[in-house]
C-alpha cells in the first residue's frame, strides 16, 4: 500500500498527477490518501502528525509524504525505513519526530533523479516514482546516511499548540494523549478544557479535551463547532492549567 | 464495490484511514466515496440522501454509511439488507427512511467487536471492517432484529427542507421529484419556484426547481449560485404555493 | 487510464456516482481524479486547462471532461482522438484549444444514449459509460465529423488571465510559459511580477512569476498566499510591462 500524506489538498491537479504516476509505475498497488491536506507548507505541524497517523498502516506500507516549501532547492530527498514501513520525501524536519520516536530506523539519501525534473513539483517527478519504486520492492539506489546528518530541529518532544483543524472543527494538538492524565486542564485562547471520554459525554457549549483515535490531544465540543467557537487557528497555544 | 457515505468529508485524516482498512480486507474490491461529506453530525438530512443516491448502485453493493454523532456510546451497529444491497452503520435513525422505503428489508444487529475500539472512530474500527467482510461474502456473527427495534423516528415521508447544498450552490430537498406535477410553485426563502426540465430553459438570476438525477427536487438558478443569491443554508424551509 | 478532469468539485455525490459506473463497466482500469474542481461552469478556463493538464499522461488513457452547463440540451456529444489519447465531453468549446494544438486529431460524435437518460447528469449517465467503453477498447458507435464542425471559439491562443487558483493560493494563468523569456515582467491587480525559478527565489510578500511545472505561467509568492494578498481571481487579467 502506498499512503499519501501531504499539503496539496484534495482540490487542484496535484493529487491526480501524483496518483497517475504511481499508477503507471505500481500497477495493482492500492494507494490511499491518508492525509491529504495537512497545513500548508507547515512542516512543522505535519512532523507531529505524521508519527500518529501512519502508526496503524500495514507493514511494509509506503508513506509518501509531501510537504515540500523548498522544493527545487538542493535539500536532500530521503527514503526512510522506519519500524517495518517506508517514508519517502524531502529533508527539511518532516520526518524528525518520527526519527526520534522510532525504534528501528534507517536513513536514506536518494541520489537518483529523473530525465526530467520540474522545479516546482517533486511529488509528482521525484518522491512519487521512488515511492512507487520501493511499493514494487526497489531498494537499490539508496545511500544509507546517518540520522544525525539529517536537517536537525529542535522542536520539543510534546508540542503544545493545535497543528489540525478538521471538517468538524476539533483541534487537533501535538500533544501525545497517553502522557495526560485524565485530571489535566488545558488552557486554551482562554478556555478552561476539561477531560471526557466521548463527545456524547460533553454538554453542549463547552470546549473538552480528549484522547483522539490516534492518540494525539483533540479539543473538540458535542456537535458544534470547537475552533468557530473558541476562534482556534493551527498554531494556537496551548497552557496547563495547575489542578 | 463498496459505497462510502459519511460526513467526514473528504479532507483530513478520517476517509483515508478507513480507506486503509477496507484494502487490508477486502482486497481487489472497488471503493467508492459516494457521497463524502454529507452534512455535518445532521443525521436526519443524510437519512434522505441516502435512499435517493445508493438506489443506481449495483447488486451487493455494500454502502458504509457513517454519520454518528453519537460514536462511543451504546447505541446499536447495524448492518442491513434492503432490496439487494448492504447497509452498515450506527442505529441513530440514518436508516430511517430506507428501512420504510424498502420492499425487502432485513435489519441485524452486529454484536463483534474489533480487539482495539476507539471512542471517537467507529467508522474506522468497527463499521469498516464489517463492510469490508460483507462484501467479502461474510455474513455471519450478525444476528437478525426486528425493524420495529430501531431506534423509531418520525420524520415525514417527504421532508420540504433543504437537505444538502451542492457545489453549484443547488440546494437538494428531501421532497421526492416523482410526487410533484410541473405545475407546483415552491416558495423557498420568500422566492417563487417554478419547474424548469434542464438549467438552460431558465433565465438567468431566476430560482427555479427541477427534478435531479437521483430523483429529489432540487432548488436551482443557471449559471449561478442559487445558495448564496438567495441565502440558503441546509435546514431551508420550503412551502407549496397554492396553484 | 481513466483521468476525470471536471468542475463537479470533490465534495457532493458527483464524482463518485461518476466512478461507479466507471467501475461497473471497465473492471480493472485504473481511474485517477485528475483535476476535479476545474472554476465552475467555466467552459473557456477549462480548455485552456485541458492540454496543460493532460500532456503528461500515458498514451491511450481517456480522458473524461465534464464542463457542462448546457447539460440536458442538443449540444454534441463528442470523442475525441489527439495524439494517442482519448478525450470525451460535451461539444461547447472544452476542446478547442486541445483541437487547436494537437498533431494528431480526430474528432468523432457520439450518436449513442443510454436506455435511461438524466436531463442534468450526463457525466454519469452518457459520457462516463462511453469513457469505459473506450478504456475497454470499444470504439464502435462513434462518427467521425469535421474539426470545422465543432463549435467554434474565437478563444486566443494565448489567454493573458488567471484560469485557477490552487490551495496554496497560486493562480495558474493561460499563458503557455515557453513563450515567454526569464526577462519578461507582468502586471496583475497594479502588481509588477518578475520572474523566478523556485519558490525559494522569492522574497517575501513579493509575487513572482513562474513556469509551473505543466508548462503555464503562474503568479505566486515564496510561502504566502498570492491570490489573497493581491486579492486575485479567476478572470483576472494581466499585461505586459514593456521591458
Amino acid at each position: 500500500m502506498i499512503a499519501i500524506l501531504t499539503d496539496f489538498g484534495v482540490s487542484g491537479p496535484y493529487l491526480g498527477q501524483m496518483r497517475a504516476v504511481l499508477y503507471g509505475r505500481a500497477p495493482g498497488i492500492d494507494i490511499v490518501d491518508l492525509f491529504p491536506d495537512l497545513p500548508v507548507c507547515n512542516v512543522r505541524a505535519a512532523a507531529y502528525l505524521l508519527p500518529a497517523y501512519t502508526q496503524y498502516l500495514p507493514a511494509d506500507t509506503v508513506c509518501l509524504c509531501v510537504v515540500d516549501p523548498g522544493v527545487g532547492t538542493d535539500r536532500r530527498a530521503l527514503a526512510l525505513r522506519i519500524d517495518g514501513r517506508w517514508f519517502v520525501g524531502p529533508d527539511n524536519g518532516l520526518f524528525s519526530l518520527l526519527v526520534r520516536r522510532g525504534r528501528d530506523v534507517l536513513v536514506n539519501e536518494i541520489h537518483w533523479r529523473p530525465d526530467t525534473l520540474s522545479d516546482s513539483f517533486h511529488g509528482r517527478d521525484l518522491f512519487a516514482p521512488i515511492a512507487a519504486g520501493l511499493a514494487m520492492g526497489k531498494v537499490d539506489g539508496l545511500d544509507a546516511i546517518d540520522p544525525g546528518q539529517l536537517l536537525v530541529s529542535d522542536w520539543p518532544d510534546e508540542l503544545a499548540e493545535v497543528i489540525y483543524l478538521d471538517r468538524y472543527g476539533n483541534a487537533i494538538t501535538g500533544l501525545t494523549a497517553d502522557a495526560l492524565p485524565d485530571t489535566a486542564i488545558l488552557d486554551i485562547a482562554g478556555h478552561r478544557c476539561h477531560y471526557c471520554r466521548t463527545f456524547a459525554e460533553a454538554g453542549h457549549g463547552t470546549l473538552f479535551w480528549y484522547r483522539n483515535s490516534n492518540g494525539l490531544v483533540e479539543i473538540a465540543m458535542n456537535q458544534a463547532d470547537a475552533s468557530a467557537c473558541a476562534g482556534l487557528r493551527v498554531g494556537e497555544p496551548i497552557t496547563f492549567v495547575p489542578g
